[in-house]
């Protein structure tokens, strides 16, 4: 399609106009508009002025998917076509304690996959797999995209941060979003999230989808429409997709906090871990290898990720990545040679009963007080602060028993953490009804499993 | 009401989200956008973000008078206290060939009382009072705000644009808005409108608010709706208001272009000029006669106004008010001094029969067109050019009989304007149901006239 001569007759004002009146953009304005703003000929206050219009109108799954193509286009695609392993990648919309990737990746790896994964940050009360890595001392997320091949070619799975030259448009218009109260339309979260996952030259992508009180949609149907949209728009696109609306009701295993949750990953690795947390891991690596075809079942390809574990071969994998990307593997063995918390404190029940409920987002947010996130964009992340709750949603609680062990450097900041972590416990008399881990899948693939 | 330490605390993007989610805006949070737009502390990004939610969610009447009132604070507001006579104005939402503000500021100053008008240019397909003033060789619009004072101290009226001064805040969101297709909001032209004229220092405002093929509103019940949100927002201001909703379904009179219309204006105040116009005239004058208390109703007023431009005292006025702004008054008396086109041509009528509609707005392009307005923000305009009607919509036509004659200097704009107009006028069989020159008047003052 030739685009340059049409990109020049359309007027952003004219883009705008559309959107505001609700008629649908042809793939050539929506080019039009993010070629423009990402060259730098259109201004932010038209931009955000359209962003606001798409708020109000929305877009057609067809809008979806060229504003997606064309945010991707508007950068580097990474090409590992010459590599002949099936490509597959998982994206989670984020959560407490949420740390799959960290297992996913070498587990996909060990089954002869490739894993070119490219990650974010802590985001609000979400932690995020890049400040998760950093917690290992050494250990590079800036690769180069020469070094990243590099990595990814000897062991199977690499695992970077979005560089400059990954979406650019993404990147400005998420900036742009954040500060002018647009980041929640679906079709614009789409976007931003299968820009950057497609630009890395993936087959298959499966897609973790949160929903619960600790996600960003807190409502099933807000998720599931989500996971349908960006279904949709990667199969347009020419992927294998899976999404999995997945319960972020409470942390996800026991530990929440950068270094913490490193250790919990290599209990995983080793065949240890929480229920919660080992089933889906399993259940999203299952999801991989299908879409990778590398097994012909959902079922096969659990059956393939316990073997994985099993035997040693996805922590081998773990301890690869780690030192081909500049970090300690001695720590993958000796995980007290990661960051540690100076104090601990806890948090006790104030009856005896029942775990009924955690408000997931309130401990989210203790831990970015503890310094485990970013109050400001500005602020750096201390590694070794977090929690590790002893009792999950359902278990029985005597009075004074620990909910759960806060770590962390500061007096005040931890004050306020067990305040908010107090506040989230809920403890009734009789046990809750329990949620199920996957509420629902979404996929062409797949059999009843 | 202190704002300062309370404007700090309010953030913008929490104004935009308050706004995008329809809650609604106090009036700190109103002042601290606006003011911190005017004095560049808060992006053009974020209130053009703003000023879609605006359009989407919409404004209470609360709302829409803090915005006015804010953005009239954000500047100089005149005040002329210290004079005696009662201070009115008219503001018109403008459309083709109104050019009654140059009638009525002489009319209502030969009745004693102030005019204090503060004008625009032409926007759109529709003319501007200080484009039609400059008509008149010398004439300076840009007065400051001592030698404005004395012009209408010494003459009762005085006719100026919008000086830096006025309402910064609405200069710099009006440029905003354009750019950002965020113009059509009721609230955001109220709040712009109101904002500006309220800056006069008036006591009482007179609204004329167009509907029809010619007008910006081109349905009535919008055109009542921002007539009816203006009075509210005036009144809520302290300010006495009355809005007419009048017809803009063909040209107001038979001239529409600078000068032209500037003749036609003269022929009002010497007692002659059509039917319509002259109606308008004296049902405007009426209206600002009995806000600023000059008269018990509104057929005093229609007989006062009558009176004064029977009497000659009007014209007076007008040629007062010309000579003191630097105009040439011979002008006045000898309209062959003012510009006048090369050439002209005839738009004729393709068949007999009657003329049953003008496509009002089409007839305003093609005087843009000739060069009468703008069609870019740096175009300057020709005073000379526009058309006069020798038909208004009712009237019988002969085939080939003359419809209207273009006035011109270029044969290019002549040729586009000609086939706009031709294809304006549409002539039927039978005469046309005629619209009444008043649909009506909204206002807590008046009679049943």
């Amino acid at each position: 399609m030739s685009t340059s001569s049409s990109q020049t007759d359309i007027r952003a004002i004219d883009v705008i106009r559309k959107k505001r009146d609700g008629v649908e953009l042809s793939r050539a304005e929506i080019d039009a508009l993010i070629g423009g703003y990402t060259r730098g000929t259109i201004p932010d206050y038209q931009v955000s002025a359209w962003l606001m219009a798409v708020l109000w109108k929305g877009m057609t799954r067809g809008e979806t998917a060229s504003l997606t193509d064309s945010m991707l286009r508007s950068g580097e695609v990474l090409d590992f076509s010459d590599l002949p392993a099936p490509k597959v990648d998982k994206h989670s919309t984020g959560g407490v304690g949420d740390k799959t990737s960290l297992v996913l990746a070498p587990v996909a790896a060990a089954g002869g996959q490739l894993v070119p994964m490219i990650s974010g940050r802590g985001l609000g009360h979400t932690g995020g797999t890049l400040d998760k890595l950093e917690s290992i001392p050494g250990f590079n997320v800036n690769l180069s995209v020469s070094d990243f091949r590099r990595v990814l070619q000897t062991c199977g799975c690499a695992m970077i941060g979005q560089t400059a030259e990954i979406a650019p448009a993404d990147r400005k218009i998420y900036a742009l979003r954040d500060v002018t109260c647009t980041v929640e339309s679906p079709f614009l979260i789409c976007a931003s999230i299968m820009s950057k996952k497609l630009a890395e030259g993936i087959d298959g992508l499966v897609l973790d989808v949160k929903t619960g009180s600790g996600a960003f949609m807190k409502k099933e149907e807000d998720a599931a429409y989500l996971a349908e949209l960006m279904v949709e728009t990667g199969e347009r696109m020419g992927k294998k997709m899976a999404a999995l609306l997945t319960d972020m009701d409470q942390p996800l295993g026991h530990y929440a906090g950068n270094s913490l949750e490193v250790v919990e990953v290599l209990d995983v690795l080793r065949g240890k871990g929480p229920k919660d947390l080992v089933d889906l891991c399993h259940e999203l690596s299952a999801w991989m290898f299908l879409l990778g075809d590398r097994v012909k079942s959902v079922a096969e390809g659990r059956q393939l990720s316990k073997q994985l574990v099993d035997s040693g071969k996805a922590l081998e994998k773990f301890r690869e990545m780690v030192r081909l990307q500049g970090g300690d593997p001695h720590s993958i063995d000796d995980p007290s040679l990661l960051p540690k918390a100076q104090h601990t404190l806890d948090v006790t029940s104030p009856k005896a009963g029942y775990l009924t409920a955690i408000q997931c987002e309130q401990t989210g947010i203790a831990c970015v007080i503890l310094g485990g996130g970013r109050e400001r964009k500005e602020d750096s992340v201390d590694p070794s602060v977090g929690f590790v709750l002893h009792k999950k949603v359902g278990d029985k609680v005597a009075h004074g028993e620990s909910l759960c062990t806060v770590h962390y450097n500061s007096e005040s900041r931890a004050a306020r953490a067990k305040t908010l972590l107090e506040a989230s416990f809920q403890i009734g008399d009789a046990p809750p009804k329990l949620r199920p881990l996957v509420h629902r899948v979404i996929s062409k693939f797949g059999d009843k499993n």
